[in-house]
């Protein structure tokens, strides 16, 4: 029986799952995907994804492989899937890769963007999909923070505390942020991997940044201290999005 | 007791409603927005509308107003209703108005916009306000056969069977129909007014010119015949945004 190993894309609206790995009491992305799996090629699949997203947190492109001795032509299979997955989960690309190919031990960038709803009134429409911020943000005082974080760095003090994770050094090689309709700002981070909640973490604190509560320079004491407990909040899921993930050769 | 008239503008995500109308047995748009102004003025409130909006559909600029004795500054209005709201209905703007004014009657001219999703797989962030059409679409034709509709004509092709009005003459300003961002198509129609469902079967059937079906030529013979049961299928609430409505004075 020979096995082939398939990659696949995936988007989904984390807002009625408990994130997206496999655990008890709570429905995952993980357990629909493989439930679907399941449901065509009739054995237990397991999925290996770039890595997990927490509870309510969203993904544009999501990436995981799995192995099966069932012949589907690439392009067939996101129809299939599709077919047997609730409408808040959407296969959007399957590729035949080499059996050495691993979702998360490959993958070598990860594109996260997080959107804030930045007006006195919150949004009815986005409500689902960005933070809703209703006093007015400093961009340009934002963005100057930003420095701060980008390179490797320990990144000790944008991670949360109970994370078991021993090397805190990651690259972040960009950290965008632009207006792209009126009221609708959108962050983007770019790096070689992110710790747990580091994202939400730099978010918080640069949301502090911009409305005034800690000064630009302030960032680069809360990086060098290297304790959780100096950097800002944790912004909650419900903006966040895993975009994108990379690989040697994608 | 002097009673003064409010007028308030008011987005909301009609998903979980069955239209804006008060009904048996269905919440609507209406019961709600009269339940959370009756928690502040303590007698029960009328409201009356612009019109109203069909079971599932979304409203960025709806408008209604309502009479009381409860003196609050204008602009505390939208906070303090918000407070009793759900969080799909927001009302974005108050402002005190003339005792004559009427939401209704008063009103010169709607706009109404319809999203598509046009790319073979579905989109999970846009499936709860977007129609997915999952075949390819000629944008050019369909904006040809939109000449058709444009001006002060009988529009009883393109409205509900079920329809009471007896008048079915309705003046259509424009229609622009342009891509937002790839896959994204939005719709948008301004008119003196629109009978019911005439927003949703010119949508319907101006997808069938698009995707081939209907030569541009038929939708002037179909808006000629007068006849429901000519033009295309009524499109999904999903997609129906109303968008604006505009008065003499504002």
């Amino acid at each position: 029986m020979q096995l082939s190993r398939i990659k696949c894309k995936v988007s989904y609206d984390g807002g009625n799952y408990g994130g997206f790995q496999l655990q008890d009491n709570v429905m995952s992305i993980q357990q629909r995907i493989e439930e679907a799996l399941q449901g065509i090629v009739k054995v237990p699949t397991r999925i290996y994804a770039s890595g997990r997203t927490d509870a309510g947190v969203h993904a544009r492109g999501q990436v995981f492989h799995f192995d099966t001795s069932l012949r589907i032509p690439e392009e067939r299979w996101p129809l299939a899937l599709n077919a047997q997955l609730p409408d808040d989960i959407v296969i959007l690309e399957a590729t035949h890769v080499p059996s050495q190919f691993h979702a998360r031990f490959d993958a070598i960038e990860k594109t996260y963007r997080y959107c804030l709803w930045n007006r006195r009134l919150p949004d009815v429409f986005t409500r689902k999909y960005a933070w809703h911020i209703p006093y007015s943000l400093d961009i340009g005082l934002m963005r100057e923070a930003t420095r701060s974080l980008i390179g490797e760095q320990d990144f000790t003090s944008f991670c949360a505390a109970r994370a078991v994770v021993k090397n805190k050094i990651r690259h972040v090689y960009e950290i965008e942020i632009h207006e792209e309709s009126p009221g609708q700002i959108w962050l983007t981070f770019r790096g070689n991997g992110f710790l747990y909640n580091m994202v939400r973490i730099m978010v918080g604190t640069l949301i502090q940044v911009g409305s005034g509560k800690v000064a630009v320079e302030r960032v680069q004491e809360i990086l060098e201290a290297k304790d959780r407990r100096l950097a800002g909040m944790t912004a909650p899921p419900e903006g966040l999005f895993l975009w994108n993930v990379k690989y040697e050769h994608s």
